[in-house]
């Protein structure tokens, strides 16, 4: 685990922990490089007591088969060649290997691809965009996967199986998103205190947001061709949760709620991290917490012809970490769900 | 003021509590009749210690010039007849005289019609809807005004200047709106229990809430053609604040953030409680909190050619009481904005 | 389990639902019975998706041997005679038992009292106190366990060793306790709204809550003297999580935080819930939220002779549920901790 | 107003915002030097949009006659005697001028002292405490008003009267105080991250914090004797308020709560920031929110002869700003509570 005490590393290290085959051997980090891990982080002990390491390539490769790399982005990309020279299977946390081409990256990341001579085109064209639900098989084969970010995550599981049948209309889909805190990292900033986030909802990046390139790259590709959306981002007072709302416009008026459940639950049908809910109940994030499960619930205004899906994860685990863990479950042979917590403890 | 221990009626006798020319003379509550006000509510002294007395018509007239009615849907339209015959003005906060037609509010409010045999089709027709930024004449001269729903009061504010000039197709507009729990009232519920509805976003009323017809009504008089839209609620974890994200397809491409920002400032120049943010500075509902502000901001999607205003009012304040006593002072012959706060304390 | 839609339900529900060796085969409750689990919370799928039954004893009997009765203090007196005729052994997690005897459970429940004629003094005198870290072997043997209130289980966690030993003395003890407000149950009430907790700390059942007089039994019983000491509990603006801050004096001002931490080191060091944090690191409720852990930490203050003992834990979890099922596990021969969580979900 | 876009500033503009009598002609801060208030504070816009400046002596002398200084602690020892000079009065919110002796400074702040060489020992012994309340005749005559800290505010404004008339012991006097996270200020850091401090309690700074020193010396001016007593402050999951449990044992065992609430009320009879609440009565932060008002209760153990005060403020209000608002008043020559708010807006 490459970047342990950030959110990222802090959760797969708890999902490992209860993991039934997979076990840490190696936590690298900069910052708390030297220190053992129980005077880092007292409420998270680990069995074996390790000391943070710098995070390099031959270190990682003498200690593990897989390394999860979370890391800011733009880093990913120093330091996964080498470990797939050596030998390692990475997942990445990060967006440095989410986009099929370098040059796309290098638009939407300006300011990190300012800073680095990126030459690998190759690995961003052979790695894996990580969406289990939908790349399971490829996963499975591959060497390097990039975990996708936590809203595209939630939009396309409500998007995709709408698209791949081509069912909504390809123009003017709406995507409204709402996070916790928790996903803005934990590097202290003065925005994410809880004297400024609480007790306040804002949008921010609207228009532009760099989720928004993600979201659009999988559509398309569902799609078949070409798709721009809106999609905005909202900050929420609380810590973690990530509710996604998305209106399409229906092609067929006829298509009903029920319909359009239907639709979800067979498209779903194989993936016990996605449940779709009966027409009327809505998700609440709060039924998801500290779990790898995505609901999904449809509704449909016969009026406006419109369709309304509502995607609701954790951030942190099905948006991030547990995502990763998936991947990592494929790649080493396991069921995508082993260790994986589908049941929240609740309220 | 009648229904005075619920958000709105706290509310609005915390905001006449620092009012410099009006007075409250009278509080009417059913369950808390006979208990003076300092027994009921110990943080909110008011000058007068005043006993809370069964609504009685005749009582208020005695008492009050103006009446403020905080009572549940249904209610008011059976007291504010008696009290227009006896001279006295009324703003009513519920969604009792929104509708210029009976029937509309019989459709919508469907299962409070159902309780009721109101005959007042004349009063609906005659009763003025209390946005004070677009109807100030009218509530000057009126005798009974409608105080708009919180949702409608966000949304609306942000919508009208566009669709008054025509700048915005009247199809596809979409208004994902997030409330804090107040929003609920002071009644105790299981999901607005703080361990329900802390760390949770969850929509609600997806399709078909009550308030899409009232921002319908009054965004179809604006535009003057019928708008059906598309109106999504969430939950939000926070006591107080509601912002609206308004999606509006522009009828001209070439038309940019920074055009639509003038645009809005020239519609609001005469309203200090409507305020345009620069392009890129968009609101926090904690900026608006416990003021009778709304903060407006807009972006503008080149390549879809979407329009997104971001509409930040406190759903206790702009959304209902102070809304409210904005009327009363009209309709006292005062500036609407007297003795209301418009800077939050912040954080 | 009796009472399953309520916090303490659900809790242990989703602790079962996780636990290896126990199965749960009854859902016992009045007011949803008749309905199906999955329809009453679509949030926890179980496994066997249950229809929830009037807790009539000859039908607990058939499907069980072991019974957790969550219900309002009084009930669970009414219920538990006739499960364990039956042989059905039972934890309860009310008050109905904790007291040795029922003359004092009749002075402290005073008003639960005044409804029933309870005459099981024998089963009072024979309940188990299921503090599990100071009762394994009695609640090993028990038919019948009284699991403990929330502010008990941290209170006296971190009383007992040094009142055991005699090294505080037994007068001038103060306990405050801050709980989040799950604590109050999920019965609607208006002070547990987000509205009112959110933003908000007071202290409720200042000199007399009945749970001062739970710690002062078991104190009392540890110090081979009577202990009459000071609790305060606090409502806190949170969902989980409980803190007791417990202030004694040191009978010998010779003794360092080093020392103390020591002991409760050595009392503790056969029980993996307990954990004694380093001097001068204090534990957040945050670090044992959902689950069954107690964090400790002790501080001295040489100039006043003051020792000041930190206790965390999750009321919900250690606090109610996750105690109850260590009281299962050791009724059914298991070891206490089986399928309990003890590191958190972080942050 | 020096230091004005943290918390202290923000309030203490926010305050004078509203102020019929004072008026901020100066905004001095060293990072946002240059910057015209409007860019920095979108939400708390000044009638005058003044560019804030390098705190500069002559400057701020050219344009006001008071000064307040909310700057970190050891900042205002440097600035305070140039104002002074110059004929500026000062109310530093800081901790530089809150000890009558240099020495006690300079032992308490040791980290701060050990960057300074400060030799205002005079300025320390002329400077006056401002604790409202207590000081009103010496504030009014003071060029230099050190403004207490928040926890001290809360907790001798409950001590004070029982002290003063020895109606306590000196001694095992235990202050337990829950403060919001925005006492730690705008400043980014990691344990003031919404992820981080929200669902979460926790005691920080227990044994030897700061400001138990601060309290213990106006403690031991009013009992006439040195008192050292316990203090434990603990971080809530809010934004602000802080709550003071403070126990105390009775010299006279036949004193009843409702004789000290007769007492406090006799105390306080002139001051109308402080109101005693009812026997039973019990205050909740939440209802000081955003006012400068302190809400004090009773009550006693006859049992164990304890008293417990209860206090609660606004940490931000009466526990800094309000309280410095208070001061410039009273060196202004207005009645203390000019501008200053007493009532909550609720929920």
């Amino acid at each position: 685990m490459i970047g342990a005490s950030g959110y990222g590393g802090l959760q797969t290290l708890r999902l490992l922990h209860a993991h039934p085959d997979l076990q840490v051997t190696f936590l690298g980090g900069e910052r708390s490089s030297g220190k053992r891990w129980s005077e880092l982080v007292p409420f998270l002990p680990l069995e074996q007591d390790l000391v943070v390491q710098s995070p390099d390539a031959e270190g990682i490769a003498a200690a593990a088969d897989l390394a999860v790399l979370s890391l800011p982005n733009g880093l990913a990309a120093g330091l996964a060649p080498a470990l797939l020279e050596r030998g390692v299977k990475v997942v990445d946390l990060s967006a440095d290997f989410r986009y099929r081409s370098l040059a796309q990256w290098q638009e939407v990341y300006k300011s990190e691809a300012a800073l680095l001579d990126r030459r690998d085109g190759d690995l961003c064209a052979e790695a894996v965009y990580g969406l289990v639900e939908w790349e399971e098989a490829r996963i499975r084969q591959a060497r390097l996967v990039a975990a996708p970010g936590c809203f595209p995550t939630a939009s396309l599981l409500a998007l995709l199986p709408f698209l791949k049948q081509g069912l909504i209309e390809c123009g003017g889909i709406v995507i409204d998103a709402k996070t916790g805190t928790s996903g803005g990292g934990r590097a202290a900033k003065e925005h994410l205190l809880l004297a400024e986030a609480s007790e306040a909802v804002a949008p921010y990046g609207v228009v532009g947001h760099r989720h928004t390139s993600e979201i659009e790259q999988q559509a398309s590709l569902a799609a078949g061709q070409e798709i721009q959306l809106q999609f905005t981002p909202h900050l929420m007072p609380m810590v973690r949760g990530l509710l996604a709302t998305v209106y399409g416009r229906l092609r067929d008026p006829g298509l009903t709620a029920d319909d359009c459940t239907t639709l979800l639950q067979a498209a779903y049908r194989h993936c016990p991290t996605v449940r779709v809910l009966p027409v009327g109940t809505y998700p609440s994030t709060k039924w998801v917490r500290q779990t790898n499960a995505c609901l999904l619930s449809v509704q449909v205004d016969k009026r406006t012809g419109q369709l309304i899906v509502i995607s609701a994860i954790d951030n942190l685990i099905k948006g991030q970490a547990g995502q990763g863990v998936q991947c990592l479950n494929l790649m080493a042979g396991l069921p995508a769900g082993t260790g994986l917590p589908l049941v929240p403890f609740y309220p």
